[in-house]
């Protein structure tokens, strides 16, 4: 399998390139609109085609590329069944698999940064990862403030459906604003400062007294993304 | 082996760590001075012990954490044979190995960006990699305008030296600015866009015309990185 982890530095956000060596299928996780050229640059120097583009979860700090990718590739977009993207062409539910070719992503629904936060496990060649968006981030979670966010949901995501997953999974993110790439379920369970030796109340305690001021894009990210990055809010 | 990738945003430099499974014995590679606190962090939570810390050559961009390491942790401070950092405490030579328990890194002398820039080459468990510090970039590579640079020396550095590894080999750079995180020799043997299909000529024409400008922090840098990043210039 072809796999690439890429990087948008503007928002931090992280954007997975999974791909059939032989086949040459390729698919796309939380794309960020404003690398759409580069995506499709490292696509035709692969030569790759790009067959889907999914998003974890409506996000409200970038703009996706879900509609852009669509409309130049003819992928199909993907998100989690309880999106309020009508734009959105395929719903998955909590435990269905996205195949392509040898890659079999399982979905997996992990509510708590929203109310319709999915994250994405992956096992091919003895390797395991799972790409868990703003749900689990690494030594941190995504906050549970807004767009039907809460932090009980998020505690019970992490603990009881990401942490079920063997303990050697890479965990790749949506975000990381240390430089730190992956870890792992392991890793997470022992050190995530939020988590590890902490109950559920305490964890609700941190998440409730974040007092996180909102993401600079949000009143533009969020109904663009509803409209899988195609607004007509975006000039 | 235990594998991680880490980024430096004010730099855009990548560092990375490597360590051994079953002894938790580490190595940095190119690390970063305003990163130490992390590293450190990092090798704590992963009950690794530091034993060496590597530079591929004399950053001019920012500022190593050798010396720091060395002070923090004991380990063993590397580079290249070529270098005038007085305080480095091992210097290995072109096809020199670096052995720490099952990890065996080769050292390759790859001048051009530096007259003392090394890569390192590593197999493990049927994977390759080479740490190409300013060498080769992901679509591009290093700036051959001061410290001894050579375009000459690049070209050759790159095709005869770098190309001649198999073409599965991971390229991970000691830098990206446009969130690309690795590559692979076939990769940028097809798609750099510096050398495919270039003539040694045209290489050099290339490197001799990018004009850039001084990196803001060579001043210091430099000074520095000379004492492993803990010149008396340092505040």
């Amino acid at each position: 399998m072809i796999f690439r982890q890429l990087f948008d530095a503007e928002s931090g956000t992280y954007t997975y390139l999974l791909a059939s060596e032989a086949e040459r299928n390729a698919l796309l996780i939380d794309p960020v609109v404003e690398q759409v050229d580069r995506y499709l640059q490292l696509l035709a120097e692969l030569r790759l085609t790009l067959c889907y583009a999914l998003d974890t979860h409506t996000h409200a700090d970038h703009i996706t590329a879900l509609g852009e990718l669509r409309e130049k590739t003819g992928c199909i977009t993907i998100m989690g069944e309880f999106t309020k993207a009508d734009c959105v062409s395929r719903r998955v539910a909590d435990g269905e698999e996205i195949v392509l070719d040898d890659i079999r992503l399982r979905a997996l629904f992990t509510p708590g940064h929203t109310n319709e936060s999915f994250s994405f496990y992956l096992e091919s060649g003895g390797e395991r990862a799972v790409f868990t968006g703003d749900c689990l981030l690494i030594r941190g979670s995504g906050r549970t403030d807004f767009q039907g966010g809460d932090p009980a949901k998020s505690y019970d995501s992490i603990t009881g459906t990401l942490f079920a997953l063997p303990d050697d999974t890479f965990v790749y993110p949506g975000h990381d604003y240390k430089g730190w790439t992956r870890s792992t379920i392991a890793e997470e369970k022992a050190n995530n400062p939020r988590i590890a030796g902490k109950s559920r109340d305490e964890y609700i305690e941190i998440m409730n007294g974040l007092d996180l001021p909102d993401p600079k894009m949000m009143d533009i990210a969020v109904p663009a993304n509803l409209a899988c990055g195609q607004s007509p809010f975006r000039s």
